[in-house]
C-alpha cells in the first residue's frame, strides 16, 4: 500500500506487545483463557505493579492520583504542558477476557516503546493512563476512576462504595498501596485516545481491521424497583400475595420483548437483580433490577424507555405490587471530537491502513473523559464479537493496524495545534 | 358448655402465657411488632437461655442434643420411658412475626406449668421441645433440627451448611453454646404434638377456634436451573445473547400462571433466586430458582409439576438457554396419626370446645417427626392468615382454646396405651 503523506517511521512490535498480554493473562486467570481480575484486588495490585515496572523501564515518570488512576508520562519537548493521554483499564469482569481494557493500556505502552525505539519526540507529553475500576464488577459503579478524574463523581463518594463483603473502595485502594498523591479532579489532557476491542462483530465480519469511533449509542441504565409484601409462600392464598419477584419477572420479560420489537439496533439486558428476603418459604417483598438499554437514535431510545416504564407499571399491577423506573445513569451522548477523529482518519490514510467509521455500543472511560477533553477511540476486531466472557479473543494480526493508527494519531495530536 | 366426659382440671393461664410471648417479642424485634430472630444468632441464644431458665423454674430437666435441639422433661410416674413430646421452634424468618413457632413452644411451657399447678402427673414423661432452625432463613434448610433428630439429615452434613457470610451451622452452634451431649438421631418419642398458628385465614374467618390437623398439602420444593452464557450487556446483538435471567423470568411468570389456572387450592411462589454474575454490563450466565408448589390432591400437584417442567423448558428455549427442574424436596405426604388426631378430637369434646378438622399447608417440624413417631398438630387462628411478616397477629382469646385442647390431649396420650 502507498501512503498519501510521508509516514512517521514508527514500528509496532507485535511480539513485544503479545508478551505483555501473555504476562497479563497469567494474573487473575480463569483457565484456560479468561480473566477474573477485579478492581483493587490482589491480582489488580500485581498487574499494576508489573505495568508500573514496564513503564519505568520505558523511562516514563509514573504518577498515581487519589483514586488510584496511574499516569505514566513520556516527556514532551515543550515541557510540562497538557499531555496527549492514551490508555484504558487493567481490571476485568468476574468472568471476563484478557483483552477488554487491557489491550488499550498495553497498546499505549507499545506505542511509547515504539516512539522510544524510533527516537520520536513529541512536542506535548504522552501519558499512558490506567483508569481504576472501569468495569464496576466489584463496587457496582462502572468507569469509577475516570469519573472521579473528571469530577463527575466525588472522590469521597467513590471511596465509600462497598463490595459484596462490605470492603470500601478506600480500604481496598489502601490495601493494594495505590492511594496516590495527585489530586482529583485531575487536569484535563490536551486530548484523550483509547484503543479497545470492538465487543461486537462488525469489524470481525468485515475485511477492515480499524474502526475509528466517531459516535456512540446513547445508553440508559435503568433502576427498577418493585415493592410487595412478605407472606408465607405455602398457605397464603394466591389472591392475597403481593409477590415482588413475580412482578419483576414480568418486567424482565417485557423489557426483553419491547427491545426486540425495536429491531436489531435496540439492545437491552437486565443484568442485575437484588431480591429481599430471598429465602425459603417467604414471598419476596422487594426487588431491585438494573437494566441497560441502548439504541443509536436517542428518540427511539427514549421511546423504548417510555414503553418500559409503562410495562413495569403493568407488570407490577399484574402481581399486585408497585413498580417504578428510575433512570440511574445515561451515557453515550457525548460525541467524540471531530478533530481527534480526523487525526485518526489521517493517521490511517498516511499509514495506508483501511479503516471504517464505527459507533461505540458499550461504556468506556473515553465517555467520561470526553466531558473534559477532546476525545476519540479506535476499535480493533474481536472474534465473533464475544466479550465479558473468557472466550474473548482476537486475531493478533488484525490488532496491529489499529495500534499503528493510534501511534500515528497520538504523535500528530501531540505535535498539532491547541484544540481548546 | 357441658362436657361429655369428666374433664381434667387443668387451667391454662392466659396472662402467664402472654407474658412469655411479650418477653420473647423483645428479643430480635423488628419494631413495632415483628421479629427477626435467625437461627443460631445472638438473639436466638438469648431467647434459648430465657426459655431454658423458664423450664428449669418449672422443675424440668433440660437436655440439648448435638444439633442444638432443646428438650425439657417433666418426669412421668412410669420412669424414663419414651415421652409425649410437645413443642415447635423459637427461630423466625428475617421479616417474621412473634407467633410462628414461638407460640407452639411457649404453649407447651404453659401446658407444663398448668400441669404443675394442677398437680397432674402423667404416666409417661412430657418433653417440651424447641427444634433448631425450623425456618431455614439463615442456612437455607428448613426443619433443620427436627430432620437431624429423625436421621433424615446427617448431622455432619447439617453442621457444614453455611449462611450468607460463610458461617457454618457447626460454628454458629458452638458460638451460641448450644452444642449438646445428646446424640442424634434421637430416640423416637411415644407421640409428638405441635401447636401452631394456622398461617391461613380459614379458622380466622370461621367461628371455630381450634383446628385439629389431620392432613397436609403435599408440597414440592423445586430447584430450577438455567444456564446461559456471559456476554457484554451493551453491544452484543440480542440474537446472540444467552441470557439466563430472562429465561428464569419467563419461568417465574409461567409458574405463577400455571398455579393460578389450577384454582384457589393450588399455591406456589418462587421465593429465592441466585444469579451469576449479577453485575453491571454483563449478561447472566446462570440462575437458580427455588419454588414451592402445593395442592391438597397429590395427583393435581404432580400435574402442576409436569406443567412447570414443560414451561421451564419453553422459557429456556425462548431465551436461548437451557433450563431444567429438579425436585429438591417433597413434604406434606406423611399423614398424621389417626390415634393422636382422635385424642385431640376427644380432648376438645371433653373440654366442650368446638373444633374443626383442617389441613396443614406450610411445612412444620411435625412433618419431620411424623416419620418416626405418631404425630398430630393443633392450629389456632391468626389474623387474616398473615404470617412470615411483622404484622402476624393473633386474638389472644381465640388462642387459649387450642392450648386447652393440647394440654388435655397430651395428658391423655401420656397416660394412654402404647401406640407403637
Amino acid at each position: 500500500m502507498t501512503s498519501p503523506e510521508t509516514d512517521i517511521p514508527i514500528a509496532i512490535d507485535g511480539d513485544r506487545l503479545w508478551a505483555t498480554l501473555e504476562a497479563s493473562a497469567q494474573i487473575g486467570s480463569i483457565p484456560p483463557s479468561g480473566l477474573a481480575r477485579l478492581a483493587l484486588s490482589a491480582s489488580d495490585r500485581q498487574m499494576r505493579d508489573l505495568f508500573v515496572s514496564w513503564c519505568r523501564e520505558a523511562g516514563l515518570a509514573v504518577r498515581v492520583d487519589r483514586i488510584g488512576n496511574i499516569f505514566a508520562r513520556r516527556a514532551g519537548r515543550g515541557g510540562d504542558v497538557a499531555p496527549v493521554m492514551i490508555g484504558s483499564h487493567l481490571d476485568t469482569q468476574v468472568h471476563g477476557g484478557r483483552f477488554d481494557g487491557i489491550l488499550g493500556v498495553l497498546a499505549a505502552l507499545e506505542v511509547v516503546r515504539a516512539l522510544n525505539d524510533a527516537d520520536v519526540h513529541t512536542s506535548r507529553p504522552v501519558d499512558i493512563v490506567c483508569w481504576t475500576d472501569e468495569e464496576g464488577a466489584r463496587f457496582r459503579r462502572s468507569m469509577l476512576g475516570s469519573s472521579v478524574f473528571t469530577g463527575e463523581l466525588e472522590l469521597t463518594q467513590a471511596l465509600l462504595l462497598t463490595d459484596d463483603d462490605g470492603v470500601t473502595v478506600g480500604d481496598a485502594l489502601t490495601e493494594i498501596g495505590y492511594v496516590g498523591e495527585a489530586g482529583v479532579p485531575g487536569p484535563p489532557p490536551h486530548a484523550y485516545l483509547e484503543l479497545h476491542i470492538e465487543q461486537n462483530s462488525i469489524l470481525d465480519e468485515s475485511d477492515v481491521d480499524v474502526g475509528i469511533v466517531d459516535s456512540s449509542y446513547p445508553t440508559y441504565i435503568l433502576a427498577v424497583h418493585f415493592e410487595g409484601r412478605t407472606a408465607h409462600a405455602g398457605p397464603t392464598p394466591m389472591a392475597k400475595r403481593h409477590d415482588a419477584l413475580t412482578g419483576a419477572a414480568r418486567a424482565i420479560v417485557a423489557i426483553d420483548e419491547i427491545t426486540r420489537r425495536h429491531g436489531p439496533e435496540a439492545k437491552s439486558s437486565t443484568s442485575s437483580i437484588r431480591v429481599w428476603p430471598n429465602r425459603p418459604a417467604i414471598v419476596s417483598s422487594s426487588v431491585d433490577l438494573r437494566c441497560n438499554i441502548c439504541h443509536p437514535d436517542d428518540h427511539v431510545l427514549d421511546g423504548i424507555k417510555r414503553e418500559i416504564e409503562r410495562a413495569v407499571e403493568a407488570a407490577a399491577a399484574a402481581s399486585n405490587v408497585t413498580g417504578h423506573v428510575v433512570p440511574a445513569a445515561r451515557f453515550g451522548d457525548a460525541g467524540f471530537d471531530s478533530r481527534v477523529v480526523a487525526a485518526l482518519d489521517a493517521a490511517a490514510a498516511t499509514a495506508g491502513i483501511p479503516s471504517m467509521r464505527i459507533a461505540a455500543q458499550a461504556g468506556h472511560d473515553a465517555f467520561a473523559i470526553a466531558r473534559i477533553a477532546p476525545t476519540a477511540m479506535v476499535f480493533c476486531p474481536c472474534r465473533d464479537g464475544i466479550s465479558h466472557h473468557p472466550d474473548e479473543d482476537v486475531d493478533y494480526a488484525r490488532v496491529l493496524p489499529s495500534i499503528a493508527v493510534l501511534a500515528r494519531a497520538a504523535v500528530a495530536v501531540a505535535d498539532g495545534p491547541e484544540l481548546g
